[in-house]
């Protein structure tokens, strides 16, 4: 109801960023504002937010854009009849993730502004670590913000660039050698569709292409979703540029180091779908091996292996293949108890983890039950599920986490809770088994992440705290989630 | 948008209704109204159009009954502010299903009526088959109905008989003497609950009690949602009074008769939540079972055995561990395909089947693939799931379904299409194959039914065609459903 | 937000009913949605709670109704969209009063029901004295209620009438032998349109004409809306039916009793509409006439008469026309404050009256003023106005009040404050005076309103206490209203 | 529905901004909010399509600034949950005009935005004329451009100038020197409220007080409303600076030009309420006066002045006054019909005035009438109503307007038709009497105009041509409109 209302100033830019982007060109001159809809459905899980759809046509007067934007899932932001409003054979869309705090309508994407050149839709995933240096020396040049969110750092650079050099992309390049931090972005010009990424490839993109069409997506999933074929994956540090012409990726501009690559491993844990490959690692595949890496390295004797849904299940698959004990369900989810799920007023002793899962007594009753879950975070909702299986009369109850400990704060965009939240904070292995009630708990260890990302350089900074980029000196985390 | 406009008339009576009842009594005066809340929330998959609370305090004013409902999911109609003004420590809740054209707000339930002897609050869960010459009879005699749902006939009933008899659990006894079909009541009168079951005991109804409450629910996981521990099922046929003194069944004004009995197959197939468990019998077991005897009564050889998601997992479960093939998960649902996506105007190439489901290309390339379903009622998912495994890499496609074929409509509120819609009606299982394009297709025997509802008296007649009463001899279905 | 929270118990009904009614029959077979829904504009100041359609298609199949009804004003409640939907060459309409309390949704008319001949769509302004006992009585017979309004009853003994005599017009000839007080009824059957009036001729209801269109209305404003042309009015305890073959009005069935008839002169002084003719007597006259007579028995020395607007100006110029003192305006009244401005919650300091009105400075600044409205109820709003004008620079500020004072409840559809909130209560006009602070003040003398009216006989009990129908002897205002 | 949905490019602004700004800061630390509601309901009719208020606190933390905007009327706009919500004792507010195209939620004011030295909040009222060059000027030096309103224009000015200027109010100086076109804003920076008012003071600012609080106001209706008392008006090309230390206003600043002064006579002619004054003249007498000029120039025989509601009716009181013939009310306005009144689908004959105004035939039947209208614009309206007058009886009818025809363009903010849409437009005056079907017809002469502003330079340019700036060369209006 209040969505409108934002706290706006200098102290409360929200930093992490978790989103989806998707663009498309159609050469054939299709509309594609209904194609954008169904890629955002497919990339909801990555924010729920808000979300927003710009089209232009790219034989229309140039610079024309027509956007929509607003609070909420696709579903309840999209009607037919405004994605019937929306003309265009070129766009990008945005879903963004849902944080409290300053999460308004004003920082809703994809931006859409005028400059120089006419006008940009910019939708982007990834959280900038010198954004607030970025954005005081703008304003002492005369910049004004209207938003704050990152996109508008990165806008203003490519705008001010867009001065001295003849192409867009090239001011893309001129901008992304100030940026700092993860980014994977997708611009649409009044001509040109435009996806780039950070050195580091934090946080991935993908190339697809349909009939006449060329698209790019956080994931392929989305691909999937609207039936077009993947390409390639854009890589770390590169521009690609896509026109009527085709797809062109320009070396000499791209900012590629195969030194610098860091990609997100929570993506692979946590954060993407499992139909979903990046960099050619299928993230299905990725948890199922989380999944056998724990029973190799944390055997227990058992009769059932069951997974937390949705994303504790395929390592659980992972667990039972490795281990040969019988994987089966324990949970069923209430598959309505979704976003808005609010707590009512009155006083009840209704708990919010009892609405949404029951056990399948039936299922565990008298058996030793091995539960994999993705992750322990502040290690209260471990404890009741655990207390839950026993209730339903689990013998025993051992748990195996799909990945290590969370320990360090994130730079990069993923919302992981401050220290002292974090049960893991300060804590053995022992006294957080003692916390949730396990027989026993086991993580998976560090040393397995690398081969989970199938042995490409990963950032694991959430868990060992080696950080690809110097964090800030000053904790801005801390300064600006205040 | 259009939730209120109701088309009414003589012909529209809406015949099948699948719903959810839950009824709460608290002798110590707590307000009910979030608890029932929470309850409709864990019966919500058995109705989506529309939910209502009714709730009276017991101490109050005899007869002060408030009542909100609307069109919408538990956490659309019901706000915190809204249950906050829902005083009263006895109440009832309903849940609707979602069936296109007279889907209004105003047959939404409960039904609350002022009558004789003060005021009633009545859900209701199945379907009369004589309800259209009970209609008449009441119309006949002065009449007046301002709704198309049975319920209104069955209020009318208990209200006439009322004026005869010293008790409302004798109205409802006599009333039910009138009354022929499927109905599960929760009736809420100024000082007493009441719970009724017809004597064939299609729909389910059990017994809860929470500290000093005693609770009526269509299903157990509503009890295990509020934490109420489950104390028995309505038998088929009996009605029981809750007071402050307790809870109460008196034999005579019962309609017992154990050679009618005849549960709802399709509740243990395909309607209720896997955790909930009817008349002794496990919803998950039953599913299990099914899965296994499929797995002996049609194996196949291959490499994997999976289920369409959500229904089709406990069947595949089963059959997995039957037939020692894996089990495994080959599809992403996408969780934010709800009841309320809206295909876009804009053409477009997506089909409905690939928003919702993307195949694991991963888990099923190159294997031959067990695919479980609960049903086939049209073919054309089943067709194009079928297809997208293929796509995927699968070498074979063999479907086992954990039902036989529909072959016969349904007059006690299960929602089958016409004959004609029905792939099974008219064709060979080796027809229904080839248009689905599955290497090998098998059915559930209609013999196994009876042991999947552990030996209990069962109606299949949408399967068999076997009423346990005579179904009307004008088609009524026909006739109201125009 | 709240609007379908519905209180209902044998103690909440609501009884006065202030409402517009409107119906028409196109002989042609237009849809005749949309001119409702102009009508029910013109309608509008008489409800603004809520409003409803409902349409029938006197070609089509027997009983078959859409009806669609809602909280709000008329443009909030029907959108094309819903207006498209409403197909028939029938229908009634009807908008409702908003009053505090048991204003709920399902209080919202026109009433559809089905009963024994079909299906009835009844709308009704006025309000029964003997409600309470006629549902008593049928609540002993078996029948059972689901709204608190009057309307209920009366479409009960119609339902029950039918079955006795041949036709609806004779059903509702001999439910009216059992309805006591104020009603304004149109009623819709599949192939008729009817209409009555109590005897008493309380509530207005006139007939129009449009091409091949018969159309019934509360007020002739209605009837000017959708251009058509004044037939008629009906007559006090008339019944006349629209078919195909015209006007018929069967004279033994009616309960036409001239020494009976009170028009209610509270129409002619506030609720209507000035453009409207109520038997032969211009509203707009009517007040015009007040001002005048004002004039003559209360004059005073002034330089200027101004109205409270909107009710206020015809009576004051009136006023000015027969004391040759100039008319002027002095109020601007902000059109954007309507029935949904609410107060904030910060404390402030700005009132309630200043939001709505400010005064010319200019146009009463150094004038001795006559300030006319038509009522004081409270007293307090008055205090304000006068204070207001003295601010502005008025050097007198003389109050004329176009009615006598109010003193008594009114049972028959008006809502009056209970005594104890009436500043006339008890106190005498001296009194009066100083509490609003005017310099003299007078009310039209009792001996005035029949004049008013244009020398029909009138109900002035609110002023006089002379009911034209006993009043209840319990209190029933009282009683039902806590 | 469809407000978000905004149509964005570079040849999409839209020119004419009609709108109300309001702004405050107690000085006690008072809570601003709520003032700002009421402040803007009394200038509602200066804008209706979207509105907005920003708060600070001139004691909490640098910078922080809460907003909240949205599409629609003040009252559908804010609830009291969210003015709740906007904690601040300083703040500005903004009401903006309907009018069809780019109108979004993207454009809504107040405009708040970081910049070098914190936050402002800006609220503007007026059109520049030189906005498109000033807008390419900044794109050159890479500025980004978020919404199509002049606002974000001068926002950058005042925010680049301040990089070099030491206080807020020297970079509203600066940026005044580029700005060519009318405008009044309200500025406030962290700690200051300012106001600004260009040299020719096209568009209205006052300044009020209330205890310790300062109000910036578009009219003084608002003072009135919240029981502040008139300071003084914001003089053409003053700048005033509001801070603890009271009201300041630096001559050197200011760019007050006598010769250049030129208030828009539309202001008083139709767009402010009758309760305001400007620079001394009050809107009422202004009115009036125009009235009275009338019936010098044009006087005629007849027996009855009416206005047509509600511009009309002081010009028809002031034609009263100096003719004395009868002033009288002839139209019944429907109050129900606003912005929102929606033409349904369903083909009726149903015309949209005789929605709006009905005739008292009781009023002018018979009668010879003076009809007094503010305007003709295109003439089917006037030729309507005359028409229903004849309708209801009138003998003659005689169109006086009070303001002579419209010819020209307005560039400065004026929403006024193209020049083919003009009735007056190539056409004589008898000629437009015939279209209209009058008895007679008369324009207010131009050389009335500055008479009725009392005496002041005004701005006549849409009635006479002349404008007081160079309009711009190429037809902006035309080439911005499309």
């Amino acid at each position: 109801m209040n969505q409108n209302l934002m706290d706006f100033g200098i102290g409360e830019e929200k930093l992490r960023e978790e989103c989806g982007v998707f663009g498309i060109y159609d050469f054939e001159g299709n509309d594609v504002a209904s194609t954008i809809y169904y890629g955002l459905f497919a990339l909801q899980h990555r924010g729920q937010e808000s979300c927003g759809i710009a089209v232009s046509d790219t034989d229309g007067p140039k610079g024309k854009v027509s956007v929509h934007k607003g609070m909420g899932l696709c579903n309840e932001v999209f009607t037919p009849e405004v994605l019937e409003q929306l003309h265009g054979n070129i766009g990008v869309g945005h879903v963004r993730y849902s944080t409290a705090g300053s999460s308004t309508r004003e920082n809703a994407q994809p931006l859409v502004l005028n400059y120089v050149k006419g006008t940009l839709g910019l939708a982007h995933n990834g959280n900038l670590v010198n954004a607030p240096k970025l954005r005081h020396e703008l304003e002492y040049t005369g910049a004004i913000f209207q938003t704050t969110i990152d996109s508008e750092v990165i806008a203003y650079h490519i705008a001010r660039a867009r001065v001295q050099v003849p192409t867009v992309e090239e001011a893309v390049a001129a901008a992304m050698k100030k940026l700092e931090g993860a980014y994977s972005l997708v611009i649409m010009s009044p001509r040109k569709l435009i996806g780039a990424r950070d050195p580091f490839g934090f946080k991935p993109l993908c190339i697809g292409k349909r009939d006449k069409a060329y698209i790019l997506a956080s994931e392929t999933c989305a691909l999937e979703t609207i039936g077009a074929e993947f390409v390639r994956d854009v890589e770390p540090g590169e521009i690609v540029t896509i026109t009527k012409d085709g797809i062109a990726s320009n070396r000499e501009m791209c900012l590629k180091d195969p030194l610098k690559e860091a990609r997100c491993i929570f993506e692979y844990i946590y954060f993407a779908r499992p139909d979903s490959v990046f960099d050619g690692v299928s993230v299905y595949h990725a948890r199922i091996q989380a999944g056998r890496f724990l029973a190799m390295d944390s055997p227990v004797e058992a009769d059932l292996v069951v997974g937390v849904p949705e994303s504790g299940n395929a390592a659980a698959l992972g667990y039972a293949m490795e281990s040969g004990i019988s994987y089966g369900t324990a949970f069923v989810k209430n598959s309505y108890v979704g976003r808005t799920f609010i707590k009512p007023k009155q006083s009840s002793r209704e708990s919010a983890v009892r609405i949404k899962l029951n056990v399948l007594k039936e299922a565990v009753d008298g058996k030793r039950v091995i539960m994999i879950d993705d992750s322990i975070v502040r290690g209260t909702t471990s404890a009741l599920i655990v207390g839950m299986l026993r209730d339903a009369g689990a013998r025993e109850v051992h748990v195996r986490i799909s990945a290590p400990p969370f320990l360090h704060p994130c730079y990069f965009g993923t919302d992981i809770p401050t220290e002292d939240q974090l049960i893991a904070h300060g804590r053995t292995v022992e006294e957080i088994r003692q916390i949730i009630g396990a027989d026993s708990l086991s993580f998976l260890g560090q040393d397995r992440l690398a081969a989970m990302a199938g042995g490409r350089p990963i950032c694991a900074a959430c868990f060992d705290g080696k950080y690809p980029i110097e964090p800030p000196s000053e904790d801005i985390r801390g300064a600006y989630e205040k």
